[in-house]
């Protein structure tokens, strides 16, 4: 099934414990399609970028079948730049600078040929241009949505109105803990799914995800990574596999929503292995399989 | 199989933002005995208490077919007290006070009819006291041993000596960390099997437990608790399900460790539902398999 995708299209300088890239291609949108690009195809995406985005991304994107159609360049704008350092165990990190430029007037507009598509992910965007990215649809089967706590704590009104209007909220354990001001993650759940979303998903980093809906609470495990070189994007393309498998099976039971939880870790898995969006490059849904596979043996046990 | 646990014996003042508890039954071997007697019996126990020790107590623990023939008693002498407070999120706790008491001056005499025990539960007691335990021990068939940051940090070289003599080494995240100087887990993990231990759980909280062994890693979900009353003794609970299991059907292939794990899960879960051992009081096994299940239903997706 047909997937929109809207988000942030990034140049990211950063620095971890093994080393720096400078101006490398990041940002929501682009992690969410690239790894959605895997299980469903074109992914639409909708975004702005500066004259100086290299040509060479957008091939990258085109290349794994991302329609760029939706794409705003404004050619005598820069493109958003953010720039990260990593502490030494990859938890912490400190932003060096955000620089906004094109991205700062961002008004999405969905071209006439996105507006019916049934899947649609919302990176992490002001919640207003969230509801009038959703305005614009006119359908809409699954709508996921991310966030952060700039906008819980910043915006929290838009924020609850645009959450009325999300199927799938996929938020950190602390943004959970934030947005409804209730450290037991389970009662935290139960809140955020009283506020609008039919099914949430805590991303815990290290230690898996939880998917919570009305009847099922699944847990997921975290792939046993012993180098992880950048964990930049790894929640945008965890949210990238979650709804790729989902518009490429259009099955949106519990068993199947768990499915995706694990795509979703499986993607993240292989993204914070490289730098950007290097993980993602090169793989073939063979290695995709490969890793659901891993995550299966990880977590199973006798009855 | 026999199963022999030495550890402490303690009267727990307890604050939890849900009620208070004074002089409530507590310390490492109680918690680690109440657990294993729902799978094995009678279970060994050495330790240490003062007159103050409520007959009540002696009582309960006999009722659970625990036997008390290596619990000494100082009739002169105070048990060991600890106090502690947690916070509104139940991940932290102050130390309010540690009266060592009786405890100060343990030394474990295993009583000559214990020494063939061929499961053993060290719980987190001065790595000295652990290895003094081991030598009067025939020839155990595993050991399973619990330390803690206070004797990593200031018994650092009799801890290296006990970890080539313990089996299952069972820690927390951070004390793994501590332990190795290596913020990545499973890197951890690994550094810890070259210390001396063939196997090791990591202990998560309200993230699950990781085991790791040579030849496998597995990855167990938390229970989903909505109301923690009390998380004191969970991880000393977690070990007594998970010997208990072993030393019930004394097999040590890695799926049977891997139920072990859940075994453990399930037992800290009903630990941390009430104060002070009141979750283990009344308890039946059919209880322990459905949770059990419980955690197979948490983590379980298709194929």
């Amino acid at each position: 099934m047909s997937l929109l995708v809207v988000g942030s299209l990034a140049l990211d300088t950063i620095e971890t414990p093994f080393g720096k890239a400078k101006d490398a291609l990041g940002g929501s949108a682009v992690y969410i399609s690239t790894a959605a690009s895997y299980f469903t195809a074109p992914v639409k995406l909708v975004g702005v970028v500066g004259g100086d985005f290299p040509q060479s991304a957008i091939k990258f994107l085109e290349d794994r079948s991302i329609d760029v159609e939706g794409l705003q360049i404004i050619s005598d704008g820069k493109t958003f730049r953010w720039s990260g350092k990593y502490h030494y165990d990859l938890n912490m990190r400190d932003t060096l600078f955000t620089h906004l430029n094109v991205f700062e007037k961002f008004d999405p507009k969905i071209p006439v040929a996105y507006r019916r598509c049934k899947y649609v992910c919302l990176g992490n965007i002001d919640p207003i241009l969230q509801r009038k990215v959703l305005d614009q649809i006119e359908k809409p089967k699954l709508v996921v949505g991310d966030t952060m706590n700039f906008w819980i704590e910043g915006k929290h009104d838009e924020l609850m109105k645009t959450l009325r209007r999300i199927d799938v909220l996929i938020i950190n354990d602390s943004e959970a803990r934030l947005l409804t001001q209730e450290p037991n993650l389970i009662r935290a759940a139960k809140k955020v799914i009283g506020m609008g979303p039919k099914i949430l998903i805590i991303k815990k980093g290290e230690h898996g995800a939880v998917l919570v809906t009305e009847n099922t609470i699944f847990s997921a495990p975290a792939y046993p990574m012993e180098n992880i070189y950048d964990p930049t994007g790894a929640g945008d393309t965890f949210a990238g596999g979650f709804i790729g498998w989902l518009a490429k099976t259009d099955d949106l039971s519990d068993e199947n929503l768990k499915k995706a939880v694990i795509y979703g870790s499986a993607m993240a898995s292989f993204c914070v292995e490289k730098f950007s969006v290097d993980g993602l490059r090169e793989l073939t849904y063979l290695k995709v399989q490969d890793r659901y596979r891993s995550f299966r043996d990880l977590s199973r046990f006798e009855d």
